[in-house]
């Protein structure tokens, strides 16, 4: 199987899709192609909210600012799952996700003669190749080393004490519902039924219809991380926040 | 095969998708993922113009705006037909669509963690359950009775006579056409070459070139409703309609 | 494999899929169904770029303004592919690039009772009837001769000379990137470190991060023509071009 997820939208995957069906019989499962454009950081937080529900593939991931520069290509290792792309950090944290143990190689790869889709002709035969070789044909491939590294991306981590969390919003879904990085189990620890966020108090609720439609709430999404919604609304009107902005949340 | 109807945008199918294929080697066909958000009632009727065209399949439906209360979630089957999803009437209209007889199970589940998801957490794995089993499988939940109850639903009739009719406006579709549950039948039996909507006097046509772009037309479309247009444009503006309201046809 | 392009947004592709999966089961692709809605030029470009990259195939194209006119219905071969859709032009472009000879036949139907949903009810079951009896089948079917002609489309040439280019603006993208007639070869022989479109002088270059983000540039395209483009943002703005409009480059 071969994952595809791309900031493409319409209709550029379907060359990508063309490109693979001619090298390898996979199966051929999107996961998103709309995602918002050139945000490496929202790609990356996707891939680990999705990748690991799925059985072992190949996950051929081109969100790419840096198309036609000389930012090398990538194929990561992780566990039975493969990923491949850019080398923008965009694959670390769902490959840290899908294996305790993530190793990069380096895909070289000839610059075609158009430098602006290498989704098409990069990325879609090395997913194809890598599909057809299996994970183990990995090792045929130099590895980024110490040396010749390659860029790494983290999700930061919140600042937590008993009376509240300092943390950011990671990204904003289709919803308006606004993803923090303070983990759920912070909020089940410390918090009560309700919640301070940037001065707006609001009830912590397991569900969004927890409160009546068109009120806030602050819960615990699917995703396991503290999420500030609105019943049959948006949560980042509401609460004030878009995705990158730093928040305060008051036990 | 399992076919995914869902209101979810993007990417959070993609996870549903990821957890069926871990569970399943289902084929897997969307129906759409971008409905109209939390709106029961025109899933229904979208389930009921697009199952009816698929060979024998377990189809699970997410429009769920009571996720994670105490709805309960329901297995139904409809001849060589399963249907998936929450007890909110959603699977009901197109199942009755696909066998003179439905059955209607219920679906047993232990709440997840988090509340918000459960097309990822309880749905997904039930359709690749429900496959994997057959639909005969189903023989072995609970049913749902009389006094154990689920919601039903069912669209509205008309009232039509000599004069005209006096219906609604069931959905409005992408391209602002304005599907009515007046049925073309009636249409067909009484309407002349043109027919007076909310005061507006439009051709009866067979097809949307039928008039010219931009003119308002009466046609019966693809669901066999009667159907309020323009050519090349919005039916809904023309008329001055929206999904839900009451229309009045006069012959 | 069959292929599956639309101007129907959602959800209504989904009772093609379902009808081609009744009568065979071949694998599907979609290649989009967000194209412009009725813009069969544009319809016709895309796919000139999407269906030279896929292994045989049968292609079916419902971009039909004229649905339900007495416009016929078309079954083309084009080497190992075949293309099926409304007989308006959209087929011809990418014939031409899968295969030096295009052959062409018509396909007679019979008028279904809506005349609002041919893909549904005539062009997903043709190509289903044509992916199972092979593009060789296609010769059971009458052609279409000089005097029972077809209607052609061919995207316009550009005028070129060693000042510059006229051409125009064949489709812009969902990036803002406006696609022009004009080849990447004319560009690569004749331009230089600059070229001035409409008066604006904009940097050439291999790729969209070659200038810093908001800067228009100029690049060969992904398809191999010239493209007028802005570094994370939208070059149809930047130029002030639109989809249609003459353009001149000066060298």
């Amino acid at each position: 199987m071969i994952t595809l997820t791309s900031d493409f939208g319409s209709p550029y995957p379907a060359a990508m899709k063309g490109v693979i069906c001619q090298h390898s019989d996979a199966r051929l499962v999107d996961i998103a192609h709309d995602l918002p454009r050139q945000d490496v950081r929202a790609a990356a937080f996707w891939l680990t909210q999705t990748l690991p529900y799925f059985p072992p593939a190949v996950h051929c991931v081109v969100v790419d600012p840096g198309v036609g520069t000389d930012r090398a290509a990538l194929a990561l290792r992780a566990g039975d799952h493969a990923l491949v792309g850019p080398d923008n950090g965009v694959l670390l944290p769902a490959a840290r996700r899908l294996a305790d143990e993530v190793e990069v190689f380096r895909w070289a790869y000839e610059d075609p003669e158009s430098a602006t889709f290498h989704g098409r002709d990069v990325f879609a035969p090395a997913a194809a190749t890598v599909h057809n070789h299996g994970v183990a044909g990995l090792d045929e491939l130099p590895r980024a080393s110490r040396t010749d590294g390659y860029v790494d991306r983290r999700f930061p981590d919140p600042t937590v004490d008993r009376d509240g969390a300092r943390g950011e919003v990671l990204v904003v879904d289709e919803f308006g519902n606004a993803i923090t990085n303070v983990s759920g189990e912070e909020l089940r620890a410390h918090g009560g039924e309700t919640v301070t966020v940037n001065g707006l108090r609001a009830p912590v609720r397991r569900a969004y219809a927890g409160v009546e439609a068109g009120e806030p709430l602050v819960t615990v999404g699917s995703h396991g991380n503290v999420e500030l919604a609105v019943n049959r609304g948006r949560g980042d009107d509401a609460f004030g926040v878009a995705a990158g902005d730093d928040i305060e949340l008051r036990w």
